[in-house]
């Protein structure tokens, strides 16, 4: 079953939904028209249906390997990353200075949403890419970045993320890998990195690795860290790849997914690197790549959420087992109550997350755009939420895709299994979705609630204007922002212990939220019948209810946690 | 890490929770007394960690596979097949007429818990072996069961479930098979199984197929299916394995998980076999077979669920990251109150699950050791949540304990995966976990509720003896118990179509509340103070929450399901 683009969808919660043609009317983003927005969308489709998809099965039965120090990747990837490279899809909000479009970050968002659908493993190669175009672009000087970013943006070379140490997971902190100077503006830079997706592949010309380090002297933890960049090939005076680094890829991980994209191990040896921004401010230029492949990585989700949808939609609707329930109905299972629900349930999740995630992106657009401090705390508010329920939403829906496919679903030939093999790493990498839990719980409540309660103020909002067309939807949506805003309130009393023990369910209490005001606009722009309000009925009848049980357990606070002795997590 | 058995959760739930004492006041059970069943679970528990074990990562890393006809199996399988023979471990609970011991299943679903824990590829060898011995006891001649019973009690030959076809997953009525009488009391067998689970193994001395066909002219759908005992090898006159007969392994399946299980298509081609119970009453004889697997593979789920938690407590107690939050903490990431969360519910979802599992147990040896049909109708009624639930909490807990080792989880090498990738088939085979809840909303309802108000005066009872000690968990279970009677009532008054619409969170719905009664019987049981008390807490302040939203989604309806078209599932 090939990929389907989601295309009418994305335009329609861009439109209705997002609030997305206020773009357009700042200076910055004046040419992000309808008119262009449908053409990227349509043409970024095209090429994930009719080149990417087909590589899907390739990247998990021909994993890439490493032979004698160099990463053979899976069939077909060269071709497809050329194309992705040759359309100018790695970058498309890149800056135009250096070669990019200067579109807005909401359409590179939906274009990964579509990349990832039909190919993860390999659009975790360019995604990456983007992270060190957004480092570079706000960190780096300007002769590492007339040198660097056209060939990023250009997707010639692409670009890695180096943080993860053995004994620094989600500790970054704890890191070891140590930069010397070495007298020439230049740093010698010695340590080993863990998990390092795309770590390098044969088909690319170079690698940018941004790799977080320590200055001799510098303090403990995250604030003696410095960013470096580290080319596996050294430019050579016209800017092509010259000399060998001193790094190399040591090992590739065996995954349970995702076997397309090499993680690797990587040593550096005294390789030679470039500071990227100020001493020991790593940590802060590491943040820009962070939160940007965070709100990625939540796209990641949605993509595979929906190419499992449409995976087991098409099973569904083909497999013929016992007698319809439906008058008139197809024959098939998707005739059947339990099938319709499996069904909705995907697709009223994924449109949820999918609306999510645009909105939020939209919010650092228009932070962009007009620089205004509400529009970066509205960004920073929804990124963990983005992440976190667009990824736990491709876990989920690809579970239950795989179960709508019974025993088929099982067998690895027929492709269900894989959706949820690759997505699975998604909830972990990039930080896990608890640590963006305790972001949401703690840091993202730092202003007092203020970001918190604009975003309630807006979904009461759509509440009020579903109301007369809509007024059962609209009441329930609304009452369930109120229990949102007490346990909001509730978590502003407490200490970081207590608002922890309840951070993951706080997070599934506004992604609850948020999905329910999402389908309520939906269903409003439609005039409140059709197959969107229908839509936006399951959601609140089915799903928005979870949000009461979130939020007593966001409040059920740590006590009972810690009564438990260690001892007593085992039987 | 290896398996720890968890022979003392076990116990207790026997004697404290789900009233294992009144089997030895029967004659049937009277040896099974606490001593026998101490000495039974820890052995089991011996072999389980000793043998059993050691061969999980085996059957995934080495995969059964078939080479020139013949079924290799992982290294050790026939090791650790033959330690469960010689232990006695395939039938406990098989009548000693033919060498069983006659103790209750409730101990026999106890050990496939700790079986499957170790082991899951290995386990279901001898689970199906079981369902085997429990169709030939029910519904075979004398003269069949004098000369399979004894050798499948004692593990030398294997039992299988042939029901499985192309056409006929779920509706097992479409089923093509032929059956032809060739005259002399026998039948040729004809057609294609597929799935089918331990079809053959190098170790197994002989292979009984237990198969669903139709003779010549029987009617359509599941009323004209016959069941047939096929063997491998058709035993000679001494009871020796003979000529081969005409079945064989056709090709293997390429499965997501459960590596070690060979999972074959299976040819008859003109197969001798010979009938078991009545023409055309096969599907009844297959139930004797289906039920008790059903319960087999809910304790499959808890097995692996057990498994799972165990090997991510010990990566928690282990890892260091960070800073403890807690005085005088460990270190570890135990210490992190979203660590402790995770863990906490791991440990409570399997305690429920287990509690619910045996109860059934329970229930069908009451059953034969009384007669009753008030303990017949209980143990249907609990069937299909023992199994539907099981699994859900093996998915689930895989799933987080995967999530506490972050990065290193989804690494292969940690064995974290292999618990999720074969787990995860436990909720479609056997009846997807969605026909278990259409089963559960249908036809366990068709008594007009009188298992369910019985169930539910059971919780109330419990609810009702907690109220001095423990007032605010005993009122949250009373609470949801009557909230779960009014769901179920509504269930009654509505056809299969709206029920079916809300049949998984209907069953949701009542794995909560037995949950929660399971845990309120536990705390009640050391006193209302302790760790089971702490642990009753975290699932009735965190996971019985769930039941108002699983009860609203199974009220919601079929309308809303059917309002979409199958085009509007797209996006």
């Amino acid at each position: 079953m090939p990929y389907r683009a989601p295309v009418d969808d994305i335009r329609f919660i861009l439109t209705h939904v997002v609030g997305f043609d206020q773009l357009s009317q700042t200076d910055r983003f004046a040419e992000a028209t309808p008119d262009t927005t449908a053409q990227i969308l349509t043409e970024a489709g095209k090429l994930c249906e009719e080149v990417l998809s087909p590589l899907q099965r390739s990247g998990d039965t021909h994993p890439a390997r490493l032979e004698n120090g160099v990463v053979h990747t899976s069939p077909g990837f060269a071709e497809g990353y050329r194309a992705i490279a040759e359309g100018g899809w790695t970058a498309i909000s890149a800056p135009p200075d250096h070669g990019g479009m200067g579109l807005p970050q909401t359409l590179g968002m939906a274009v990964n949403e579509m990349l990832s659908g039909a190919c993860l493993s390999l659009q975790l190669c360019p995604l990456l890419t983007f992270g060190a175009i957004e480092a570079l672009t706000h960190h780096a000087s300007a002769d590492l970045q007339a040198l660097y970013l056209p060939r990023l943006i250009s997707g010639e070379w692409s670009g890695t993320m180096n943080l993860t140490e053995p004994q620094a997971g989600s500790d970054v902190g704890a890191l070891r890998t140590t930069a010397q100077p070495n007298g020439d503006g230049t740093y010698a830079i010695k340590g080993q990195k863990i998990y390092i997706s795309w770590g390098d592949g044969d088909f690319l010309d170079n690698v940018v690795h941004l790799v977080l380090a320590r200055l001799p002297d510098a303090p403990a933890g995250t604030k003696g860290i410095s960013l470096f960049l580290v080319p596996r090939n050294i430019p050579d005076e016209n800017g092509a790849p010259g000399a060998r680094n001193g790094v190399r890829v040591v090992s590739l991980e065996h995954k349970m997914g995702l076997h397309g994209s090499p993680t690797a191990v990587m040593e550096y040896d005294g390789a030679t690197g470039w500071m990227i921004g100020a001493p020991n401010k790593g940590m802060a230029a590491m943040f820009t790549m962070m939160n940007n492949a965070r709100l990625g990585v939540g796209m990641q989700g949605i993509g595979v959420a929906q190419a499992a949808l449409t995976h087991a939609l098409a099973h569904a609707r083909d497999r013929v087992q016992g007698k319809t329930p439906v008058q008139g109905g197809s024959g098939a299972i998707i005739d059947h109550a339990d099938v319709r629900r499996m069904l909705a349930t995907m697709r009223a999740e994924v449109f949820a997350a999918r609306a999510i995630a645009l909105s939020c992106a939209v919010s650092i657009d228009m932070q962009a755009a007009t620089g205004a401090a509400d529009w970066a705390a509205r960004a920073a508010f929804l990124t963990p939420i983005a992440k976190a329920y667009g990824t736990d939403t491709g876990i989920e829906v690809a579970q239950t895709a795989m179960q709508v496919q019974g025993g088929m679903g099982y067998i690895e030939e027929t492709g269900a299994a894989q959706f949820l093999r690759d997505v699975r790493v998604t909830a972990i990498y990039e930080g896990t979705n608890g640590i963006q839990a305790m972001d949401l719980a703690g840091r993202k409540l730092m202003d007092g609630g203020e970001a918190a309660w604009r975003l309630l103020a807006e979904v009461e909002q759509t509440a009020e204007q579903a109301r007369p067309l809509l007024p059962d939807l609209a009441e329930r949506v609304w009452d369930a922002a109120e229990s949102l805003r007490e346990t909001t309130e509730w978590m502003l009393t407490q200490d970081m212990t207590q608002r922890f023990a309840g951070a993951v369910p706080f997070l599934r209490g506004w992604a609850r939220v948020l999905g329910g005001q999402a389908h309520l606009a939906a269903a409003l722009a439609e005039g409140g019948t059709g197959p969107r309000t229908a839509l936006a009925r399951v959601f609140v009848d089915r799903l928005l209810p979870e949000h009461a049980a979130a939020l007593a357990q966001a409040r059920a606070g740590a006590d009972a946690l810690y009564a438990l002795s260690d001892d007593d997590f085992a039987a």
